[in-house]
């Protein structure tokens, strides 16, 4: 904001700070401000240059506003913040402009901490060696950011000056890395992280490339292993501010649940493993160009695949593997216990490693060999939507709700928006509700950051779903363990759970 | 303090910080309170190695509370604070013991800013030539203040860790090179200084060998030429809790003066130059040992002198000066005017420079010569407490107050201890009011650091002392110079102000 400083005199003599605020509350309506010591450092030069005219930065967070920047005279560049979403496997930065609200650009990479492992359990155990390897991680996730920054800036001709705030959403692991934090006991029982609420800290001091006196700032995390990412995606649905109950779902290496309403809000955490995202399946790819999303299985087990960007198949990402796996059910090459049945065609075979079902030809791939999916693959994905199912009933069983309270659900994460309800429904990882139940949020911990960026109101929210969300430990206690031996069928092995699903494995046991 | 926390379990899993924060608020009624980034680093090992049972140490300031340090199990020693007097020439660092109140120890040395000059003014100007300069001084100030704890921690067998909190008084200009804000406009009209109230620091981030952690307060400056240091003065001397009025002094190289009571306060500088720290004076120096502090001159112009320890003269320092100027006076050595007189005595003499009168004869003492006041000296000294005396008029006649509503006079400073009232008195240095309103509060900036260490209420006090207090800027207007030219005289030009030193210049004009 542009401000006109009083000249000062000799009977006028308050300090350059005390000039500066007295504009700000007067002009701005700005009470509680606080200037750090980099602005301050420059202030009398800048008042002086700018000719007691100069533009104003503020970055305001739960505590106050702050002076992030001080120019002389009207001001060249917008203000702008980076909505960052520190994923496990993928970080997203945003560019935001912060006086029209607009994301200018936008940039994603792997998390260069993928070197110390591809999932947070080995990340905390090359954290919990030492200083030195909490630090790699740590200057892996500041790399990468500083990368997808400096593309951004360079691409939109910014100074790093012109950062004035940086967002941050991710799981509770990912916050305490990025903050140097030692993860330790997030691993190990009793999973207790050192912190859910993170301080805020400047720029410079973590050693982010964007103008050093911008705050930092972190989601609220609920537990080890429901993060701040989870309270972003909660905070984008308007799930904690609605009447109905809603259910939260955030599918990658973990399943992470939420229900509940403007009342209450219940959460849980169930290791899926990382089938969905691709790993632990001997096709298994992310969601990128080549990967097969959908697959259609005819009458004579001929097979149809669409795939990413329609290149030649390379793997089976996550949203193909659910309908992979329903339309195994379906065509009665598995029975509903994830077994292998003796059907004929040669796409059916034994391996060295058990059955398996050719899902695409080598000469149709882009791979080396035939495509195929194995029996071992797929019980994989049944414990994996085992897992997710048996969180979501541990919960309404918790509240003692039955799955119909339930008005909407939300699907956020990486696969989310490709996922095909109805097979998710067919193979039982998704209650059986009513499509129109059902909204895709997409990457909400990149919405939730940029909301939290521009309103003080929304960032008030999303401590308000933080100190709200009750945390239930699924290892504490038989519930979970029961839940789940129930759900290792395809569905389920209560079928009166699945009302919609009865009719459809047509060629069961065939 | 001591602390026991709840030990976490799978259904009790709140973060170790929420378990820090709990059992602050529930055992020790800490609601409100900051945990920085390096405490929260440690919290998890900490906790765990304490199995649960940890000492907390906290520092509280005007904001807030910060957890500064978090040790295993019951503490092995108390807290400890730095009270530091960030003086142009001395600093003095006090160990303050924060449980039990106690000033352990202390220690005191030159201003290593020293080698850039050795008064604010050409400290400023080298400062101004850029970034390396100011940064040279806040070096050297911090070069200082470290030194000085290195041998009161060595002392006292202490830890860097101990120390939980640093609470400086300097003057402004010694406040913004301590933190690196540039002072340049400090020196030129209208006298503006960049702040007047500083940010809380950490330790570890300015480079002050204590806890990295412990944040660093700074005492609120009112102007250019009022600092914190006579902020934590008129804070000591209780001044502005008072109903009567008081006037609080501090003088070295400028004079400070304050005027007011507890529903108000003005406040001014006048530049008295280095004269009483024994600056510009032949044989000036501090009041170090065998600096003369005494002089008695008796009929036939024989002089006895008396020094710091007792031993052989090396100079004058700033009480001895005033003593000395009184007794030239009362001797009729010199006249109203300075001016010196013919007097039958080998100690009156003529020198290239002018006339001089000896002091004490080389035979005697531990100098190359004769120990000698000039005729230039004693202009010097009569600019200065001219200053002074016309600084205190000029606050009087702006709040329309004749001297006799003063109803005490604390003198503060270097000199303060050893100065010899009466004396000053004759001179015109200070107002003819009776003896016992007179009050010495000795080193007032150390003494008000300590406070505030081991008070909120001091805190807020000072800061309410510096709110309302308000400038009078001496160069704007005629006032102070009509009342410098008046009081260019021993001791006045109207003699009405000093009834009773009317009597005591009975060799006037001899």
């Amino acid at each position: 904001m542009a401000l006109t400083l009083e000249e000062p005199t000799l009977t006028e003599n308050a300090s350059d700070l005390t000039r500066l605020l007295a504009a700000l509350n007067k002009q701005a309506g700005v009470a509680e401000v606080r200037v750090g010591l980099g602005v301050l450092r420059r202030l009398p030069e800048v008042l002086r240059e700018g000719n007691w005219r100069v533009t104003v930065t503020l970055a305001e967070h739960e505590e106050r506003a702050e002076v992030v920047a001080v120019e002389p005279g009207p001001s060249r560049t917008p203000p702008y913040g980076l909505a960052v979403d520190v994923g496990t496997t993928t970080i997203v930065v945003a560019l935001v402009n912060l006086e029209t609200g607009a994301t200018v650009d936008r940039r994603g990479s792997y998390n260069r901490q993928f070197r110390f492992g591809d999932d947070v359990i080995t990340r905390i155990i090359h954290a919990s060696q030492g200083p030195e390897e909490l630090r790699e991680l740590q200057s892996a996730a500041l790399e990468t950011i500083n990368a997808l920054t400096g593309e951004l800036l360079r691409a939109n001709r910014l100074d790093r000056e012109a950062v004035a705030v940086v967002f941050t959403a991710g799981n509770t692991t990912m916050a305490h890395l990025l903050l140097g934090i030692p993860p330790d006991f997030i691993r190990l029982e009793p999973y207790i992280p050192a912190a859910a609420r993170f301080p805020v800290v400047r720029a410079g001091e973590l050693g982010l490339e964007v103008n050093p006196e911008a705050p930092v700032l972190s989601f609220p995390a609920v537990a080890s292993y429901v993060g701040g990412d989870i309270v972003s995606g909660v905070l984008v649905s308007g799930a904690a501010e609605a009447e109905p109950v809603s259910l939260f779902i955030d599918i990658g290496t973990n399943g992470e649940i939420v229900l509940g309403n403007r009342d209450w809000l219940v959460a849980c955490a169930c290791s899926a493993g990382p089938c969905f995202e691709g790993g632990g399946i001997t096709f298994g790819t992310r969601a990128t160009p080549g990967a097969i999303q959908r697959v259609e299985i005819d009458e004579d087990y001929e097979v149809r695949v669409e795939t990413v960007g329609g290149a030649k198949p390379i793997g089976i990402c996550g949203s193909g593997l659910v309908d992979c796996l329903a339309k195994l059910l379906a065509a009665g090459i598995i029975d509903r216990a994830g077994r292998f049945q003796e059907v004929d065609t040669p796409r059916r075979r034994d391996s060295d490693d058990g059955p398996e079902f050719v899902l695409v030809w080598q000469e149709e791939a882009a791979t080396d060999g035939d495509i195929v999916i194995t029996e071992s693959d797929v019980k994989n994905l049944l414990r994996a939507k085992g897992a997710i199912y048996a969180g979501i009933r541990s919960l309404l069983k918790t509240v003692e709700l039955p799955e119909e309270a339930i008005e909407r659900i939300y699907i956020a994460g990486g696969f989310g928006n490709y996922l095909n309800i109805k097979d998710a429904v067919e193979i039982g990882l998704l209650p059986d509700l009513p499509r129109e139940k059902y909204v895709f949020i997409g990457n909400a911990s990149v919405k939730g950051a940029r909301m939290a960026l521009l309103s003080r109101e929304a960032l008030r929210g999303a401590e308000e779903v933080a100190r709200k969300m009750t945390y239930l430990e699924l290892s504490a206690g038989n519930m979970f363990m029961e839940e789940f031996t129930s759900a290792m069928f395809l569905p389920h092995t209560d079928l009166s759970l699945f009302p919609s699903v009865r009719g459809t494995a047509g060629r069961e046991g065939r």
